[in-house]
């Protein structure tokens, strides 16, 4: 009885608990990234003074480096290093080979009715796979490396029930700036967001890590879809363990938000919040320095696979230039045995290696002032990119692809209908 | 009647000149990158103020964006931007596509018999063409830039010879070091160096180039080396200018070095100084945190195939990351379609996109305190890949991959005769 996020805690405590309830839970997994994991030392060792100085389980305590890496700056490095040497003390391997977010999943630590907490906001992105994902300060984090718990309130839930037929052009990024705009960058705060609807179901489960990628734009404690075969499919060879497939029964939703797709168009998200979203032929003056095809949020092989359609055999704008940024090494490779990296290379891309590249305007891409940037981001806050007077326009693969070609924003439909890539 | 460097001034002028002249000449093409064209434009901004402020001939002035590219930091974005608007006011296409040195070859700008100023130490790469090619700062270059001229002074020449057949696991760049032991990191001061004999002539462009391009480790002003048939069927397809092969003729070298590589073995050159080589396998005790393949120097594609051989099928220590960067386009589309790029990254490298890479510790991949790097580079100076008290140690791309699967410097030798890769 209740909301997926409900059924995922009463699962894991095996007692029913409803929205409001404050528990304390064992979780499967604990992670953190170069960036916020000295922070999560400092509280672990504050806790584990009289412990031996162990982290609770070294199987599900994961160190990713995938924010400043290589190491931009003396700083970035010194971090590193400090980090290198916890994890060598603790017996924890660092992963090296992507933004956590992705790697986590591949790695098959993010299972169905799991609850993993993550030293970045965007861990709401396991909720893809039907895991209660969320991210925690790095204080929270330490304790949880040291406890192997965390506390929560068991949130309320809003349904976003997707139904309706894709239009060409249009893309699950699309939907989630759609969202973004109708809830606006609060209006999810503390909620779990579940996602339902026929759209989701036929969503692969790159699209879907989309949707849950972005709850934390509203402010979502987590955003969640129930797993099913299409789940059960893309973890089969990453793990061996069982793992439930929780629904939903009965749910007492705060509140139903019913998006038809059916006469959607491209939308770009204009700074300097999410939630400011026009379609992208509307605002197709906008001049662009710099596009970005990357991310937690769209980073994966469908998204560079939409954009090296757009972009074979054709070169970018001299006008601006790109970066490409596949999430992790398991995509950058098969993306290269595909041609896609090829593609991306020979139109005059720079291509990183996988990681958060310039989505935190620390390396690889950084704005200058006055800049703006085309992103598949999912953020595009003052300052992020870089210099603060620069701007950052957020929208899907496809039209940063047709952005690239022209050098300025530009809806992707113009692209794809001409040239029959739909 | 003279030293390659005298036959290349005297055909430039159309008169004999000999070394001590001091000669203004003009200069076939002018070259300045991301982080020296800001002060080159304020010197240029200068001299042509009374002179409509245009460059002396937009197809031979070139500026190449490789240094910190995509940008780290708001500074180098905002210089970059800078230099974009000039490049844009004087209709120079800006070339992002790797090193400059390796990219002002490829487009044919470098040809026989030619003189080209860089602003950058290394543009004595150059000389593997036989074309006198040398660095200057970036005034002289603003200079070079309005006028189209520079003042030399003929430089006196250093002869290299090298002879002997070449053992297994020594290459060019073991070689180039064992040349800087000999002479001492100020040995060839305001020389040209002159590189001949059977090795040289049996040497592809490639390598031709790693001993061109360290020439300035010595204080050399050029690095020369005669055009002959490799020379014109690397240049087919490049350019369809005519060029002449210059050669010495009844030279007066003020030095001789000879050089048997029959017994040579590979070599390391340890901090802070280039002329601090040891044989790599009696240095083999240093344990490494970070190996880097690319540069000017060993960044083509003959030397990611040899570090590829080496690497594949293989990972990386866990001890150590490794950072590969193509030093052009060019090679990045090659490696990639011959599989080399799949090779490091399965491997755990992070391959970058074609440019310096952490050569000048400023992005993607510099060093901590008290880390130590073994890489392709062509300097070691104290604080140049990161904090001061980091090490570099510097090997050829055999060494380096020897090293990346051990964690500590490895004489290739042991991986390369064990596994019959030779």
């Amino acid at each position: 009885m209740g909301t997926l996020a409900e059924e995922i805690f009463s699962y894991r405590l095996g007692r029913p608990v409803v929205a409001g309830d404050t528990v304390v839970v064992d979780v499967d997994h604990v992670m953190s990234h170069d960036t916020t994991t000295p922070l999560a030392i400092k509280a672990f060792r504050k806790l584990t003074q009289q412990n031996n100085g162990r982290v609770f389980d070294q199987k599900r305590a994961h160190i990713v480096f995938d924010h400043i890496i290589p190491a931009a700056t003396i700083q970035a490095a010194t971090l590193h290093r400090e980090v290198r040497d916890f994890a060598r003390e603790q017996e924890i391997p660092i992963l090296q080979e992507g933004i956590c977010h992705q790697v986590m999943p591949e790695k098959g630590f993010v299972l169905p009715g799991s609850i993993i907490v993550g030293a970045d906001s965007h861990s709401c992105t396991y909720g893809a796979f039907g895991a209660f994902g969320t991210g925690m300060g790095s204080t929270d984090i330490g304790v949880a490396y040291a406890t192997g718990r965390s506390w929560f309130r068991v949130p309320e839930t809003i349904n976003v029930h997707i139904t309706g037929e894709l239009p060409p052009g249009v893309f699950a990024k699309d939907i989630s700036l759609e969202i973004v705009r109708r809830l606006g960058v609060d209006g999810a705060n503390y909620r779990a967001l579940e996602y339902t609807g026929e759209v989701i179901e036929n969503f692969s489960m790159s699209e879907r890590m989309t949707f849950s990628n972005m709850a934390i734009e509203m402010g979502g404690k987590a955003g969640l879809i129930a797993a099913d075969a299409t789940t059960q499919a893309w973890l089969r060879g990453r793990t061996d363990k069982d793992y439930p497939l929780l629904r939903a029964h009965n749910p007492h939703y705060e509140q139903i938000i019913e998006i038809d797709v059916s006469h959607m168009k491209p939308l770009v998200a204009c700074p300097p919040d999410v939630n400011i979203v026009h379609p992208a032929e509307e605002v197709e003056d906008i001049k662009i320095d710099q596009v970005f095809l990357g991310t937690c949020t769209n980073g994966r092989l469908d998204d560079l696979e939409i954009a090296a359609n757009i972009l074979r055999g054709r070169t970018i704008s001299p006008d601006l230039r790109m970066v490409v940024i596949p999430a992790s090494r398991e995509i950058y490779l098969e993306a290269m045995r595909r041609g896609y990296l090829e593609i991306f290379a020979a139109a005059g891309a720079s291509v990183g290696t996988p990681g958060c590249g310039p989505c935190i305007g620390r390396h690889f891409g950084v704005l200058a002032p006055g800049e703006r940037a085309m992103t598949t981001m999912n953020r595009n806050f003052t300052g992020r990119m870089g210099d603060p007077t620069a701007e950052i326009y957020l929208g899907s693969p496809a039209t940063v692809a047709a952005t690239a070609l022209t050098g300025h924003i530009t809806d992707p439909r113009s692209v794809l209908f001409t040239e029959n890539l739909v």
